[in-house]
């Protein structure tokens, strides 16, 4: 008992953004039992036994750099791209403007090159890097002391950032706490400024991007050293899941896949950020790293990103797979996934901070290598093939509670 | 030893066509090492520690009701497909004609609709059902004993049948065996005496088309008098291995599958013989099965083929899946498969030739579950979702023999 | 002048349905100029200089057999499919209530299979199909006198009717009168009875549907001698408007087409009598006969079509062109097109009525082939290339009126 | 008579690729009536009444910069790409020798990136751009002399040259000239040299290419002044063709195009030549560049080309054209073109030497504007439309001889 009525708290940096407003109103809809449950993962039946937090008992909260409210974010999936029903956002309009006073201004870097049309910027001048970590760390602990929650699941949901070139940051924490003193803010990428501020108030953190995040040897350190629950990186949403499902057959079928190309067509703000030349490097980097340890050879794979603004969030991928089978006989695979890629990230959103939550309660920590089913580029694992992920998942899932992970 | 100098005999029905052709032509040209095991489930190294016949080991035999011989089957393969290399038949061509000598006449029921293109026919008039059964299991001994095989294993590549109407046919063998002697030999389907036959040989069988084969309780019961081992349905090469393969991935997701439609277009004989609307429902009933147990509901499905006889041996399927994500947002996944049919098929029938007598020599009997991943309608199988097939086939093989399955 | 003031009426058979209904919302939105042009091939620049009534002079009415509501049906595409703005059906809705008034029971034949969802029917039943006529005529004649219309143009946007067995209709239209007064409204098909019924009240009337309409000799021939303007036949919308753009380049690049396969799925009450075998027999008619007409020869074609419930008014068609290059080069061109069926057709529908009335205002009478462009099956057309229906609509509307086409 | 004993020469630059090794091989085929005329746009009936120089008068030559052959060309087309029947290549393999004879080094410029693999070069140091183009005009003369032609054509079907910085060369020929005399022979694209080379020896140019060639009005200024024939640029094969014939569609039925995504991937030289990101822009712009004055607005296209090996000679084009219709509808068209890119191209080849040398013999002169249909981008033309295009030439072809174009 008690345990079940504890809340939590998802904070999620980027919250005013099309995933972090749509996880937002999702969470609304679902603890007044406006919608279905599909596309949530963790509601399907074989979950029912674990005592996973209801929608009802998750606060959410989170930092945003654009001066655009969770309300106008819904509302333009709406309007430009024909998802979200509006009587939902009319029925929930009351709780995202309660969450909304939970968004504080984000983080920004001098120089950062924002991802806006025309909206205004909200975020704080901060001298040094340890004063931005610290920063964030007091946002998290305000929050959840002001909303009483038994613990805080951060989860970075923002626009991807550019590969960082981090070479400069120390690799163990305690000269990376010195460096960060005299650093400006700018000398970390922020996804791992967020990630120590998370670590530094005990909250958990989750990285949805192909962003650096804890990435970075000081900072896993870190977060072993302060016992937390962190995983990443870059939320399995579309082509790569279809990838991580199909590769594997033909790895069993002993077809070889001589090429695999992607052309990835999107419209939102994601594609707005993946339209630097510089930020699309990261994330064709998640999205290329799968065949080869499912096949166990390198195909020629070819991925890449256009950003047609027509589309908006409906993104559209389409794959050539060119492969040989007995007689050298050469045949292919074509497919292309429509979806809305915030709508199909949102749900998953709101897995990651029950099932984090969950394993918070049942007193686990350190990385979640469980959860590698939702990310592309899943932080420590070999293990690429998503119905191999999935299993893990159930299994850890329902497993007695280890007291160290 | 011993056990590895032993032969095996693979006894095809529908030798001829061109799975057989082209699986008789690979068994030829493997055991010469003049081509890859692409598309060779068992060469995978995952199988390398299991002692499988090699193919110098595999005698190949079978039956054929068209005068048609292995090697012209596998030239117009090469010259309406463009697939096969030249060189290969070339090579192999020696082998093929020996082959040819064990390939006997077919058993053709009066009023059969032969699927032929001007060719000649091979059959015998039989006077009853049981002269039929008697017939085939002594070609089958015959070729065992010419060959100084182990064992035999019989798998049916021949024509799609027209759905069975064998109502008639009595529930328990002892009555089947009297039918039979008084009924003539089109009173069972012809898939049917051929799985009859290779029992009373004690062959084994296995059913590669979706006829009915030993898909009658009678049968089913002999075979298990009889301590044979057997599997069918139906080999999954195409649209069905694809399906098996992502329908999961919604399953998982929690993305609700509306609608999966698919249609199949293709211009080799089992086309021809699919463009009789009769036959053709046999077939769109196995494919059509496996999306409920995977799902868990039923969405709208809509299988249609159609016979182009331009694209050869050249399948294209096209299937459209409709699925709904959080927040009710519609979207879709398209795909198209354009695969040579015959070469897809006739590496998994040199498989089922080696697990089946690896299961023989290891002393197991019975259904082989273990090769649903084969199937697109498995005999006795719940699981259709491909990994899991995959899986059981994997943990099976490498499982210590048991004295019975 | 004065001509500019004239309205005309633009009389819809099936009215009610998705075509019929969101054609009526088009011309009140466009009268209150309300939504944007786009799909109007009228509003052209290439088409400003002629003397075209505007929405706004464009009075609708028509027959309905079913018991729904021109709002209700926009309603429920939008409700359904997702297509039409909200704000659109709510700004138009008094001019649709205002129409709804000139909705008249259709025409329904005894053991006709009502196209239907538990929707009542309303019809009426009439001894003889001279006494169907008449009433027709009479609907027509009271509509023009009621709202003072210059001229009216009667266009059939109703469903699909079985392919008709007509063969005891005289081909001689005064033979016809006679039979038609001694028999069964059921003697022809209800298109036909409406193509009489138009022409009696000196109405043009255009078949935008694959029924027969006035495609027997006798009701031609009626229509020469009322001297009106008529055309058909089965609207080209999707798959047929690209097949007559594309069959083309393959003629004049010598490029040969060896199959072109079709497959076209959809969900809404087209497909819905489509998925009535017969109906559907009048339809894969229709979009067949276009391709050896264009290249010469003719390529096997396999048309087929699906009733999806899920996919609603969004058709998607598949398209597989297998065709053969220099040195024997085998090549494909694939394509899907998802497009609303019904707002693809409306504003076409909107187009002949403008372009008849402008026939009609400068003195032209008979068949409009001009109209070709429009059509699936252009009714005495031998000319099925788009762009050159597209070039003969051009020159014929620039050019003088002529005395008699 | 007497013009139909004249033989003529189709002189290729880049003789050894793909396409010119391919239309050299189709020459010999066709004069030995050893293939079909598929493919070949001049042998279609439309211009069987015009006196087009037949196969069997037509001589072979050309320029190469690579050290392959004619037959080694065509037999990788075939090893490769599996293209072109061995035995067509076998029955012609004298007539390729043959032709080899007539293939002269080609010009390479200092420091040019040669596209090849491992093969040997076979090119001349020139001392200044005024040499080379002696020595071209020179080998020209040769040919000529040599095979006493009436008339040489020259199209240049070499690799893509990166987009020319030619801001230096003066806009006039006289000045042109001796600025030729003192530069180096990499002061002008080497396709503007044989541009050049073949003006001086009063030869026809055509530019199958996107390479500058004689877009610069200096060099057309020479052509007028020569009096000669020509025409460009960058042949017309794949996905521009059927975005020239679709396109229209969208226009005439006022469809909007949102935006139109095209992905091209290919793995033959041509491709390889296009992965170095400066060759790739000069492809892009010529394909980007029709759609705007075919739809009088500028949608938002992108067109993307990957180099992928494992696709040789098969380029695919997957093109996504995301348009409005009526009532804001957003629809949906896809397609994905598969064509063995050298063998859509070498007919065409053929053809412009035909259609090239008929201009001569009936007396044209100037840039021959009809040929439109044949080029992406068109010299000099505002007309885009693939139809409208081939009505040009085809009236063109048919009208009588003007004295001057």
């Amino acid at each position: 008992m008690g345990n079940t009525e504890q809340r939590i708290g998802l904070w999620m940096v980027g919250a005013g953004g099309a995933v972090g407003s749509a996880a937002a109103l999702g969470v609304a809809a679902l603890s007044k039992d406006r919608i279905e449950k599909t596309g949530l993962v963790t509601a399907l039946p074989v979950f029912a036994d674990l005592d996973l937090p209801g929608a009802g008992r998750i606060v959410v909260g989170g930092h945003e750099v654009r001066a655009t409210t969770l309300l106008e974010s819904v509302q333009s999936l709406h309007s430009e791209s024909a998802v979200i029903p509006p009587e939902v956002i009319a029925s929930c309009t009351p709780e995202l403007k309660r969450m909304q006073r939970d968004v504080a201004p984000g983080i920004m870097l001098r120089g950062e090159k924002l991802v806006r049309a025309g909206a205004g910027v909200q975020s704080r001048s901060l001298p040094t890097a340890a004063a931005a970590v610290k920063r964030i760390s007091n946002d998290l602990r305000t929050f959840r002391r002001n909303h009483r929650l038994a613990h805080v699941v951060v989860i970075n949901v923002s626009s991807t950032e550019p590969p960082a070139s981090s070479q400069a940051a120390p690799p163990e924490y305690a000269k990376l706490a010195r460096f960060m003193q005299r650093s400006g803010a700018d000398a970390l990428p922020v996804s791992s400024l967020y990630a120590l501020g998370a670590f530094e108030a005990d909250c958990s953190y989750l990285n949805f991007t192909p962003s650096t995040g804890m990435r970075l040897p000081a900072i896993e350190q870190f977060a072993r050293q302060r016992d937390v629950l962190f995983m990443g990186r870059d939320g399995k949403t579309g082509e790569t899941l279809l990838k991580s499902a199909l590769a594997p057959m033909f790895a069993t079928r002993h077809l070889i896949v001589r090429s695999w190309v992607g052309h990835n067509v999107l419209g939102n703000r994601d594609g707005l950020a993946l339209s630097d030349p510089e930020v699309k490097r990261s994330k064709l980097d998640t999205k290329q790293i799968i065949l080869e340890p499912i096949l166990g050879y390198r195909p020629d794979t070819r991925t890449s990103i256009e950003y047609v603004p027509s589309l908006a969030d409906w993104k559209t991928a389409w794959d050539l797979v060119d492969f040989e089978g007995f007689l050298g006989a050469k045949m292919r695979l074509q497919f292309t996934w429509t979806g809305s890629d915030s709508l199909l990230a949102a749900p998953l959103v709101i897995d990651l901070a029950r099932l984090t939550a969950f394993e918070y309660s049942r007193g686990n920590r350190g990385r979640m290598d469980h959860l590698a089913c939702f990310f592309k580029d899943p932080d420590g694992a070999a293990e690429h093939r998503y119905y191999q992920q999935w299993q893990h998942l159930l299994e850890h899932a329902h497993r007695p509670a280890t007291t160290r992970a």
